[in-house]
């Protein structure tokens, strides 16, 4: 019983999106742990999620270079994109983001209609990264403000998508519901010598009454209506592209069929993309991170966090795998959040054993998000502080079941006065 | 180390002000607590600090009455107050409570000058219960919205406050610049069969650089020139009371001379009421919590709580002295709070472990007021989980200490792949 405190944490947290990046994120909450526990070991392991940051991130952590292109935005208006050359142990991978050039924060809230914004952009980034002989290319989704199955992707890589007399569809979902016939004839001729790979949310699917046009349409700003044509444009567009593309799998229902507005059955059925689940992706395959299990498996405890802790964070969120992860090898999880959502305590059940919000006060979103560093260090301060309290109970209570009785008074009694047992109310009464 | 949880927890919270009662705090608190563990033994002690609801709380508690009286509020408007008669054990003792009758609620937001309000009320319910035959009158102190020196609780007790002509003063603290002499001859007749006990944060001092017009003067509605003003009436009015009246002990910057806008000392000088700490006074003086110590002691985890804790908090606020009791028997002290202001980890350095924020969200104030109740229970499950993780890894933590070798691979992983120890990140290695 000599060591009670963890003697090493690995902060394995998600970046707060439009805030503070995963690693800013992870360092704040490094420093508040090592104001209660000065001598500890702090593993920062910033995760990226595949979107906003996470070429960037991957650049940075395998020394590789982030490259900048001008490409078609989701409004069509030209937008400074960039994807991300790895380097050693990934050299001859490229990361391409879709939030850098599809990303919904590029979409002006009165143009918010996700049926017709488009990932030409995505498509343009790719075709550069062929053209620097990536040998294997990481479609990163997340944080997209499209919802065009990723036919504006596919036209920039060479692709058409006619109509019924031949012509050649325009840009957004909208469009594909006069999609007749794809022809893949004229695609980038760099594609059949690169893997591309994209990186997804498994629980995103393309069609059906968990598709993507219904679950994500609101959130990137279409009304009841867009979402249902934009649904019935979407059935179209797999028809097609299971029937004309390159697809091995169901394009449908499949798992990251969804992903950015679908964008992976576009890849998928378009270039023959292989849908992987985002955290295999980024974290497994010689990225960066790829050596995430061994540290978790060196850790006393694992801390996590994200913006937001709510009813969706046990599908497929970052703090999910992390735990689904510690929990594999009986590592602690806890986790810290900007905000607690309805449902937040559904996180339990996939293995996160105890929750925490970072606001201390009754305060405004913006002020949260203008502060987030500092309130996420005092609040990393005040959480390992709590289980060192709870630690310490747990030293006290095993102490204490080993005592032939109970020390009720006397020796845990280290002043006050001695209060005679008969006196006052009897043990265990509550009022 | 068969028993790591706690099973006995004791709840004893501050109420949050112009929110919820102290009751309704350690009920919501409870609600939680019962959710992670459902057979614990919760033990409820809601603390009455001697402010708003401390008598209709210490009423319930002994089983005593509830005695309804209009009286002269603080800006001269009748206001219905109310003072309590205790029932067993302590039969014969009434308690008033200042916030009933000279509350800062009961001024309106465009009247807060406290050089202006009066105590008269207070005097006006202390003269109800003597006239019930009351033979010890606790005076509880707290939310008050005077700084009158008490002077209008001594004149409605019969006490004449004379000007250099021998004319009465009018109320309020600003008349007190004008008074001469306090002539005691006329008060009330039931006064020397009665023990008056004014029960008041001992931190609060009548004059001085820590004296009550500066320190609580500015939140009570006063100008910067209103607090010089009050400052010097208090000073003169301080004189008077030592010479004329009898008061045993220093009045000037003595312990609880300052409660409650110099209350304390106007009945300590006028009428030779003790002075005592609040908590003393409303805990071990045969009322109700008489068995607080007991119960702490019986308890494997104290939980406290308060609206807002804050660098104000280690001065004689609930949290403190329920940290200050427990640390004595060596019981853990943790602490929810509905704001976590500047300051609060201040509150560490009197014994109180951890403290945790009930704010899930960023939030509006009057949400967070309104919904404190449902924010207080979620905010004590999460601080459970907490403990209870925190308590999981020092067993583990204990565990781990005791084998030869620290079990890196294999023992602790349950699933996952094994991932050779040559590959990957040196261990302790940072990114």
């Amino acid at each position: 019983m000599s060591v009670t405190v963890p003697q090493r944490i690995l902060v394995a947290p998600s970046g707060f999106k439009e805030s503070l990046g995963a690693e800013s994120v992870a360092h704040a909450i490094a420093a508040g742990l090592r104001r209660v526990l000065p001598g500890v070991h702090v593993d920062l392991a910033p995760i990226a999620d595949g979107g906003e940051g996470t070429a960037a991130m991957l650049a940075a952590a395998t020394g590789g270079t982030l490259r900048h292109l001008d490409v078609t935005g989701p409004v069509n208006i030209p937008v400074r994109a960039q994807w991300a050359r790895l380097g050693f142990p990934a050299a001859k991978t490229a990361v391409v983001e879709v939030a850098a050039a599809a990303g919904l924060r590029q979409v002006p809230r009165d143009r918010r209609d996700p049926g017709a914004t488009t990932t030409t952009g995505v498509g343009q980034l790719i075709a550069a990264a062929l053209d620097s002989d990536a040998e294997r290319i990481v479609v990163g989704c997340g944080d997209s403000g499209t919802c065009d199955g990723g036919a504006g992707a596919l036209q920039a890589l060479g692709a058409r998508i006619l109509d019924r007399s031949g012509s050649e569809i325009g840009r957004g979902g909208y469009e594909l519901a006069r999609a007749a016939r794809l022809d893949l004839s004229g695609l980038h001729p760099g594609l059949p010598r690169a893997e591309i790979v994209v990186a997804g949310n498994p629980h995103n699917l393309l069609c059906g009454p968990r598709g993507v046009a219904r679950v994500f349409g609101p959130q990137k700003g279409a009304t009841p209506a867009q979402v249902e044509a934009l649904s019935l444009a979407l059935d179209n567009w797999a028809a097609i592209l299971e029937r004309d593309g390159r697809a091995l799998g169901d394009l449908r229902t499949g798992p990251v069929t969804g992903a950015s507005g679908g964008l992976g059955a576009g890849l998928a059925g378009g270039v023959g993309a292989a849908l992987r689940s985002r955290f295999d992706a980024l974290l497994d395959s010689g990225l960066t991170g790829a050596d995430l299990d061994r540290r978790i498996g060196l850790a006393d405890l694992v801390i996590t966090a994200e913006g937001a802790i709510d009813l969706q964070t046990p599908h497929g969120k970052v703090p999910a795998e992390i735990a689904r992860r510690s929990r594999a090898q009986g590592v602690p999880v806890v986790a810290l959040a900007g905000s607690l959502g309805e449902g937040a305590p559904s996180v339990h059940e996939v293995g996160i054993g105890a929750i925490a919000s970072i606001i201390p006060v009754p305060m405004a979103l913006a002020d949260a998000v203008a502060d987030a560093e500092h309130l996420l260090t005092d609040a990393a301060e005040r959480m390992m502080r709590m289980l060192l309290v709870g630690g310490a109970l747990s030293v006290r209570m095993g102490r204490g079941a080993n005592r032939p009785a109970r020390p009720v008074l006397g020796a845990r009694r280290a002043t006050g006065p001695r209060i005679p047992a008969a006196r006052g109310r009897a043990r265990g009464q509550n009022r």
